[in-house]
């Protein structure tokens, strides 16, 4: 016989034939033992996505998973009384549609099975829960089942969450052993406090574990694909998953649809909280997350997605261009009667520049975009790396597949767009890649069809055998328990800890407007320079100047004046910083060219920072190589702390600039674990130093600034150390805290061949005035003391400190 | 009249008028009082680079010239007869062709002039030098001039230098007041050692300031334009031209010829002492050099152009790829009656890749190509700036010249290729350029020609008004003395000393081969990878292994074995490394995880090294802001001193991370300006700091290295310092020098949760066979006293070290 021949021709085949027997018995039994129930309670089952998706993932839910380990019941709950509950739930049922393979005699017949183990029921009332319960149980009983779990799916606007999840908890609990899952649906929350509060309230019913927050674009095939592919093809992105080797990052999601007839509740939330702080921060994190060893682990997913939240470089007003399209404030007008003069700030479109500081990413922009009213539908995720390739033959001869001077590119495509499906793209000069064989198919060729700059050819394509949609996919992975396609109490919080700084800062901006569609042109088009976005277009409108207003910077040149019968440079903040920092340079340059060497020695402060950012930004020529930098005075605190002038010196220069660690010499304020104790003799330390690096102790350039109170460095008025006498280095006291400090002395200031006295702000315009006038009172204005014996002085001011 | 009409309608005209007249007087005036006369001696006047560009050069010199301030004389010279050489030189004189616009009448007229100007003479002897001299000087007398001075243009070979520079410089030198010029053509020399003899004397003979070396790339339009454009679009340059804003620059030049029939010059040089260690190079630092305030002056622009070459990462093997076509080797021997069995290893394809260590060109790509046999003749720089946009318009709606998303470059089109003619393009969506209006213009439209991947309409595309020769254009800049467009002495020593390492190392290696022409298809192009280059596609050939060869990495697994009873890692070098750095990485998240810290001690020495390099590029998560890095040991010297262990975990690991500055602990081993003294107590101050930041002393992970005479940290046999006792840390002898070291102790580092010693190399065999024999004899074998008492040890040894 045929099956005589088969074994003849394959002896091993026995045995293996053998094993699967075995473990397919072993399947049946253990699937017997945990034979179970589970009943899924759809709260809002009237509503309209419990209509249009969820019904449906239910459905799918039951024809993947009956027959299985477990039974089911489904209990359609709305407040509706139950006649025309059951009415709507039976209509519902009958809409029910069957997978594409399966025959329709079949279909009707698992439509039937599906009806008979669904029900409406309406619950208000904690008595209606009580009864829900203790049916469950007969029913359970009856059966002689166990039962495994209840799931009940709030699909009901969040006002009502709270007396739902109360009589839950109080009534309707299964008993010991067996599961509860309440799944929750967005809005969680309008920023991070109000998530808070709502996270608390749900928290004094559930336990963590017990909640889903749906974020259905989880659910989408691709986005749940993301992890998986990197898992899959660990070894060929292994290498090029950082910032060594990708360019940016797109994540974005466009709509042509606008928001009438929402209005109600898109002017409260808006295109952030709409769609960036949940879909497309959530996307952002399976991208940039380190990717667990077992990647199949909720828990490690969840953990490391939270700590790629942690490594998120915080938002500023500046990371986020806003829009929003023409018609959108009187749409808002007609339908929530607003007056002809109210105008919108909700924006409809906003560009986010996100960047992580972490090793793996830093430097790399991730950049999330989403609107309404735009030129296209369509969502993606792309990957863009670098070319860092070069092509001898000239560029027509080059072969796509094997040139690696075209693009490389990695494409997630959520869905719709030129495409129209979802699908994963990997650029064929890049690399094969491997995908689940049985769930998704290579795409067919599309001639003409061309997708981010190149011909689909150019591309592997794969695709899904089997269209899903999100709600099914997630349906089942609450029943499966895969925690990590929902948003975690922890999750949700880190993302509105993210955001809400940037909501607020943007509260008050008013969003550009643009005409819709494929009229926009280049008008959304935006830019990054470091963390700051903007737009690429100058705003069309021309600004009228209010009446009075100020100046503007480019009105004013430069001033050259003497102050104390020293030169003083006058000029608008960003000008002042400027030509400080040309001057600085200059100076480097010339000392570095005479000796090889320069000793900088910089003041602490809140005026310095802008100018450690223009050196350490706009200063390409600056020999930091051969610079010693030195601190003109420290707070007595640990280097680390916040409160310290190094700590300053580190975030805005040192970590931006390469000054060798030898030639960084922070002030000894923390010696043997104590802080400026006199024993430690830290004063003396440095100053001995100073004589032993820099030539006659003469600093090339020291920077000083200038207290309310005429204190400089860190000498204070009325307190005789460091005015006069042999120490070069000191500690004093300041009259505000940390009040022990340690400062250069007025003598070591004053054998510096250049000081600069940086002034900025109206604040100062008092102190400046008094001290113009005063002569050499160093003991009541220490700063009237700087006196440079041979070198130069000269005074920089704002003028706003200056003119007041 | 008209006049009065004029006048009446611009009364100011006549100031205007007044002021013009006075200062064309005034040039009148000076034109007259520096009438002098200068002299060009042409040597090698009958050779080809003279018939072919330098006769026309000087015409052209002469028609620039004439009549201003000075008048000339010009000698063509050679060794060939009087008679012979007057009639090739006429032959020269009568082909000369004026520019196009000047008419036929005229022209015949100026060639006229030209000729009763220049005449032939035999120099051979010192005698024939003098008698120039004398006759010179007596048409100078005759004609009631001034002399200016003389250039002598040296076209001939490099071998009769010594002897016409002698007689110059004994017997022709012009008379005090006037100048003397030399001009030069490559090669100059065949390497550092090669140029700086030669230079050398050429020094005996000639003052820097008379040397005029010719690169004759220098003086083509579009390369001679490279700095002026800078200059004159400084404002629009000045924020792009950085690293932040430029993705990377080529500069290449593509030839379709072959080197046949000169293959006797090409193969003692090959295609990087042909055309990149000159002509690229030099474009290279017109690039990439710092703009001098003003850019006119030479000598501002040789000192930044120096400078620029010693920002140039020195150059390494990885540095190149290298080609030969593969008919070459059979030129060779058929032009060099070589054997049949001769290969010749000289390229005639190189890419190579430098990079500029300063902060604005800090890790952006400079490629220099060239070849022969390439699949078109074309010249280029081209600068391609990042895209920093996103568009938020489906791709098909981008307009160019307005959207920020298409390529932004600036090509400085040297010559050939599809455009065929020298010209500076500049992307429309970048800025428009100023060029100088008299001498560039606006190219027309090319309908269907593409550059750099986009229509030549995409482009701002001027070139100039009338081509011009590089000779002609060179021996002007001879004549007014613009020296930057020469090479100085420093700036040719400087750039065999950037290109020499890499031709030494590159000496040995077997460039691949490739067909020529279009063929090459994708064969040559090469991709970097940090500071390495190598070819996109793999070898063709297969590599067949020499019999005997040792096995390769990949044969081997990572080996688990134990020593001395402790667990055994072995592995060959490159697994070995990154199996050590993923081991650390794992502890540092495990003991941030657990302690909020990481602390990590390090032993110097050079097997670390690559440790420090594989942690500093591969390890994205390694959580560095959390990490204390302490030393094992340190030699007493400054920690700047090269010798120093500081100073390669700064160079290899320090530069490429971010440890905050305050969590990098080196050893006190130069306190007060003294090194290691005991009075200064760094070892104690060391211990305290220990005990003070690391719990209970105890290191999370120490790392160290074993000596071939069993010694580890600085702790050697037959010295009992660190052994056992109290002290944490403590100064001992090394027997070789330096001989003073700090070191922690045997008991300190017992205390490490974990200690990992690597020995790697062949050189460590014999200890590590003795080690693992010997019981716990710390006095003779320092090694054997490593016993974690509550931590764990492990071993990491290379094959070499463990198999021998």
């Amino acid at each position: 016989t045929l099956v005589e021949l088969f074994f003849q021709r394959c002896p091993g085949c026995w045995k293996m034939l053998t094993v699967a027997m075995c473990m397919a018995l072993l399947g049946c039994l253990q699937a017997r033992e945990l034979q179970g129930h589970v009943s899924v309670i759809l709260l809002g089952a009237t509503g309209d996505l419990a209509r249009k998706y969820l019904w449906q993932g239910l459905f799918q839910l039951y024809l993947d998973e009956a027959g299985k380990a477990y039974n089911f019941s489904f209990h359609g709950a709305a407040l509706t009384d139950t006649r025309q509950g059951q009415e709507f739930i039976a209509k519902v049922l009958e809409s029910l549609s069957c997978p594409v393979d399966v025959a329709p005699g079949r279909c009707a017949e698992l439509k039937g099975q599906f009806q008979r183990l669904s029900g409406y029921r309406r619950l208000r009332t904690r008595e209606d829960y009580m009864a829900l319960s203790t049916d469950i149980e007969a029913r359970v009983q009856h059966e002689g089942l166990r039962e495994a779990g209840r799931i009940f799916y709030f699909s009901v606007p969040p006002f009502a969450y709270a007396d739902i999840a109360r009589n839950i908890n109080s009534s309707c609990r299964p008993g010991p052993g067996a599961w509860l899952r309440v799944v929750l649906e967005k809005p969680f929350g309008h920023d991070h406090l109000s998530a808070q509060q709502l996270a608390t309230e749900l928290g004094s019913f559930f336990r963590e574990e017990e909640m889903y927050r749906v974020d259905h674009y989880l659910g989408k095939q691709v986005v749940a694909q993301i992890l998986p592919f990197r898992d899959q093809n660990r070894k060929a992105l292994d290498g090029l998953w950082n910032r060594h080797h990708v360019e940016r990052v797109e994540i974005i999601m466009k709509e042509t649809v606008d928001a009438e007839g929402r209005t109600g509740f898109y002017e409260q939330y808006g295109v952030i909280r709409d769609v960036l702080q949940n879909h497309l921060t959530e996307v952002l994190t399976l991208v940039a997350m380190e990717l667990p060893h077992n990647a199949s682990s909720s828990e490690s997913v969840l953990q490391h997605k939270l700590r790629a939240f942690r490594a998120l470089r915080g938002l500023q007003k500046g990371s986020a261009v806003l829009g929003q399209y023409q018609a959108y404030s009187e749409q808002v007008r007609r339908e929530q009667q607003k007056p002809d003069t109210f105008h919108s700030r909700t924006p409809t479109f906003a560009g986010v520049l996100v960047l992580i500081d972490n090793l793996r990413w830093e430097g790399v922009p991730f950049i999330l975009m989403s609107g309404k009213a735009l030129d296209e539908r369509v969502g993606y995720v792309r990957v863009l790396f670098r070319n860092r390739a070069y092509c001898t033959q000239n560029r027509e001869r080059w072969v796509a597949g094997q040139s690696p001077c075209l693009p490389r590119q990695i494409v997630f495509h959520v869905g719709h767009g030129q495409l129209g499906v979802p699908a994963v793209l990997v650029s064929r000069n890049l690399f094969r890649p491997s995908l689940p064989p049985g769930s998704w198919k290579e795409l067919e060729g599309r001639p003409g069809l061309h997708l981010f700059g190149r011909p689909l050819s150019d591309y592997y394509a794969y695709s899904p055998v089997r269209e899903q949609d999100a709600y099914s996919v997630l349906i089942s992975h609450i029943f499966h328990g895969r925690k990590d396609s929902f948003i975690t109490t922890e999750n949700l919080l880190a993302s509105w800890g993210f955001w809400t700084p940037l909501l607020d800062s943007l509260a008050h901006e008013a969003p550009r407007l643009y005409p819709g569609g494929a009229e926009n042109g280049h008008l959304l088009d935006f830019e990054f320079r470091g963390a700051q976005l903007c737009f690429s277009q100058q705003q069309p409108e021309r600004l009228v100047p209010e009446p009075g207003s100020a100046p503007t910077p480019s009105a004013f040149q430069v001033l050259r004046a003497t102050y104390r019968d020293s030169p003083l440079i006058s000029a608008w903040p960003e000008e002042l910083i400027a030509k400080l920092a040309d001057d600085i340079e200059a100076a480097a340059v010339r000392a570095v060219r005479r000796a090889g060497t320069f000793h900088l020695a910089l003041s602490g402060g809140s005026s310095p920072v802008p100018l450690f950012q223009q050196l350490a930004t706009g200063h390409y020529g600056f020999p930091w190589a051969h610079t010693h930098l030195w601190q003109v005075d420290e707070r007595c605190v640990p280097l680390w702390d916040p409160e310290s002038n190094f700590q300053a010196l580190q975030a805005h220069l040192l970590q931006h600039i390469r000054v060798p660690y030898y030639n960084v010499h922070p002030m000894p304020v923390h010696l043997h674990q104590r802080l400026c104790a006199e024993e430690d003799r830290g004063p003396q330390m440095y100053a001995s130093e100073i004589s032993a690096l820099v030539a006659n102790s003469s600093f090339d350039l020291v920077l000083l600034g200038m207290g309310m109170d005429g204190h400089t460095a860190s000498l204070f008025p009325h307190s005789p150390a460091g005015l006069d006498g042999e120490p070069l280095v000191v500690l004093t006291e300041s009259p505000s805290a940390p009040q022990q400090r340690m400062s250069l002395s007025l003598p070591l200031i004053n054998r510096a061949r250049k000081v600069a006295i940086l002034v900025m702000g109206r604040v100062k315009r008092e102190i400046t005035l008094l001290v113009s006038r005063v002569g050499h009172e160093p003991k009541k204005w220490p700063i009237s003391g700087v006196l440079p014996g041979s070198g130069q002085l000269v005074w920089y001011m704002d003028y706003e400190a200056f003119l007041g």
